[in-house]
């Protein structure tokens, strides 16, 4: 960490930092330049996590040279996560598939996207019972219908089920039908539910929010590492941009530079990263060349019989022309 | 609702939303354009919220000419909202000052702040108990302890309080203190948080998500209100962009277009807006001239030794200075 | 073109602007519904360009259900636009290859990087001669010289030249030199620059502009297509988000939307697009699986010495080996 | 400015960066860490604007730790700048009030708005001859006519003319007529205009481009300032977000921001920043309060046939209104 002295600062503004700072055992390092003084911190900064340094007289600003993210991070643990998830291997260098519908409509729904969609090369099957929705009006989930319809279908086709939690009060119930939780774009930064995943142990899907930093999605996979959860892989699912012919646009810079910084899988949505279907089947290459660990696709019988997202749903016929593309069949 | 075909939409596809929409007992207008047909739909529009009408063969897009809330619009409620909350009246005219700290840190300084706060003008206190912090290493607050300095503070000084409730779980502690219950911008859309305050009929201070539109922000409300709870004020703290001298782009705009759109009063956060000491008086001065029925503002008595938010906290001496400048003293 | 009126729109604003749509000789379809009017256009709108129907009383908003651009749609050209560039033909299938230094620096810097690009498989050779800068104080070009230099190594390698013109008054210069005439994406609007590429007839590179939406960057090339040139392609370069480890925001969602809106070849340049050498090679094979016509590259003998752009640039071996890794040699 | 070295990087890496700088006659100073170096550099940075440090073996970033800009800071420039344009002093502690319309249309319109304007309380007339549109299709000003207008306006009224200049084409011929020259937002970085109209010395209104940061606008203000041009006030309009009920999101913190950072003048545009006239009133009282210079208003007597930008224009009368509230006449 380094700290920038206004122009202006007086020399018991520096002292009253390096006291400061020593009392805490970290050592100091004073460089004065023509313009302004600059003092480094060195040692275990973790201890001045929560003294505002930007407020001290005399402070211009204060320039962080490391990352806040340590579990998750790359140099804490140089080797590439793998998650396992039944037989599929996640971040193992095959990408994964998973596909099915946004949400669990019916038995016959979810039984014939999930034998499709595994005929076709899926290895997982997405569903959701619960459903985050922007109007208190809209079609909000099966609930644990919808949860026990998963069930059935992972019974019938061996796919491993990733399903949606939204709030700790339902976690119990979502853990024990779930593979995979998933952690929405709008509760990235819902710090109690993190924790309250973490505390599972089981492997979690966390969906990168919709105006966070690569550096927030980070912290936000810390605080389910911190727990003891090394189950994580993240998913990059769009950001919101002014452009308005896209519902939200696909930051796959977000890939490689994950892969740089992080040891954790990464999971790519074309279906919510672009929100039309007919642009889900060149950005899901594009996402795979990106080096993708796997695609999450929303596959649906009858789109235009979707309770939602039916525009971004990809036909079964669609899906598996798309498979055949991708060399998954 | 009008929808609006493609140049080769085929007869037989404008029937099949034709008779889809007449199923449904809603009337349609047909307009042929030299270039394409035009679909209007007349009647109540509710019935369609999930009917995915743009996975229709032969559909182009789909233009909603009402917005989507209904009890948080003005047209729904013409006359503004007024919030008592004790002797406060929020939205009645006179603009209303929240101050304390961003987080309750230690008896002495909840008590001072509030004296301070309360001598310069405030009727509400602010502090935090539970913190959302980005990174699980950052201190998250005193909780129920801090609620009970909180109480405490409020026992002395008549000061209202507004605190964050962070989870459905912990909400019936932070209830039984709190006088307002505020939602932070993390978690606009944390849907079943919003029912769960929803259901306590208590006042509520929603801040606006972070890269939310003004229509969610009202959704969310929307959320609040459909639950029975007519007591919900919006909170506008900065939008994220791309401007890096503050942490947030405050968007004073909503202040005008929420009390055009919408009944509710709405809070000005000059603090989380723009993040810096230096620029609070001048955009808490801006707001109040933009219409806001409040301020919500960071004192600290000693910002450096802040646990959170240090640089963004006005001194007890500066608040003190803004309340003269802002003729509430 | 639709109009909506607003709930309390009286009869006679309603018809005011019924008689000023039919004075244009354009023709009215209403339709009142249970709560507002909407009223329809039918004809050739364009004699509504400039007719501020939003002022109009009694009017909420206009909503256009037709595109803007006119010459850029593929509605009105539906098969793909190829350009010629001697030998080298962009947007016939085969991603073209261009690559070069940020700025051209010196005779022996250009020539040698032409030359191994040239055998690494480009095609065309990128350079600026003139150079936009956000100081005044940085380095802007060798202007004349570097536009001679880069004469020198097209007729050495045969290698196409596509370099930036910054205004009208140097671009009878740059022209007489380039194959390719770049505008840069802080010219995308400098709508008097584009009229005069349009007026040159010379292939044109269109780069977005960095807030730009897809239908301002088409409209942009509208003005070059409507002066006569139909010798277009646009080049994604990112866009501005509040990402921090990249430099921009590539926006590979714009290649299939352009493909489907527009006939015009799309070119991506990821050195831009990521800021980042380490990240120029994952998203160069993105963008290709994308459906890119092609890759606009900086490749430098020494990034470290770059005068301009080091860190962005790859090395010629970097270069070299990306080619074979996407199957160009 | 200060270099982070990488964990990993070498003390070769290292010793090459201090060559390197020593080498420029500029000192270094070491930080040895416990994880990693840091350089940190002092004397007169300038003769490193271009060489690419990032790109050196083993760095990890560059921090600048000072301003790029430097006529326009306020440590270069202590005193606030007062630009006097005829009487009219724009930053000498009065507000200063622009109005007038979007275009210049005809006589009648121009002369009719410039009475009334001055009537209310302006003392510039703003109104465009040359208007940027992002469409070729639509009105683009009177031109040479519109200046002549606008001449004759001030000579009926006394008003100083405000009005833009798009191209250094046009330049001289604009610059005959124009009091105070303004730059669009699309051409902030149009770096050849600005350079010329420096060259000028004429008052400059230098508006910030759509997705400008403080620090670019800053910047550009540099170009004109170091051509030699001290009469350079900023005028903030509205940034591009996703908000969609306004056509831009006015970022007032930029006022206090630039306040403290330069010298320069600052005028903000509420029309522009919001797009509607319903709320402009309410963001004029705003930009007063956090401290503008002056206003910028779009005025039309009739603003429903006005050519462009009705939409967001005050009547004759909404403007006398406005100004009574604000206590202008």
């Amino acid at each position: 960490m380094v700290i920038v002295m206004q122009k202006t600062a007086r020399a018991e503004e520096i002292q009253k930092i390096v006291d400061t700072i020593e009392a805490l055992q970290l050592r100091v390092h004073i460089s004065e330049g023509t313009e302004r003084t600059i003092v480094g911190i060195i040692g275990n900064k973790s201890v001045l996590t929560d003294i505002p340094l930007e407020s001290f007289d005399g402070v211009e600003k204060i320039v962080h040279v490391t990352h806040p993210f340590k579990m998750a991070s790359r140099e804490f643990h140089p080797e590439p996560t793998i998650i396992e998830v039944g037989n599929v291997r996640i971040g193992a260098g095959t990408p994964v598939i998973m596909a099915g519908p946004c949400a669990v409509e019916s038995r016959e729904q979810i039984l014939q996207t999930a034998h499709a969609v595994k005929a076709a090369g899926a290895t997982c099957l997405r569903g959701g019972a619960f459903k985050p929705r922007s109007s208190p009006y809209s079609f909000q989930g099966l609930k644990e219908e919808g949860l026990k319809l998963l069930a059935e279908a992972r019974k019938e086709t061996g796919l491993a089920i990733v399903t949606e939690v939204m709030d700790p009060v339902n976690l119990p119930m979502v853990a024990e039908y779930a593979d995979i939780l998933q952690i929405g774009a709008r509760n990235m930064q819902n710090f109690h539910l993190l924790k309250e995943v973490g505390k599972t142990g089981k492997p979690v899907m966390l969906k990168r929010g919709i105006a966070a930093t690569i550096e927030e999605w980070l912290m936000s996979a810390e605080y389910i590492l911190s727990e003891g959860n090394p189950n994580v892989m993240l998913c990059e699912r769009g950001i919101r941009t002014f452009e308005k012919y896209t519902r939200n646009t696909m930051d796959l810079n977000a890939i490689p530079v994950i892969k740089h910084l992080s040891h954790l899988p990464v999971i790519a949505d074309p279906s919510h990263g672009t929100g039309v279907a007919r642009y889900v089947p060149a950005m899901s290459k594009a996402s795979i060349a990106a080096g993708a660990d796997g695609l999450i696709l929303e596959v649906h019988p009858n789109p235009a019989k979707a309770m939602s997202d039916g525009p971004q749903s990809l036909t079964l016929e669609q899906f598996d022309q798309l498979m055949k593309e991708l060399g998954n069949r």
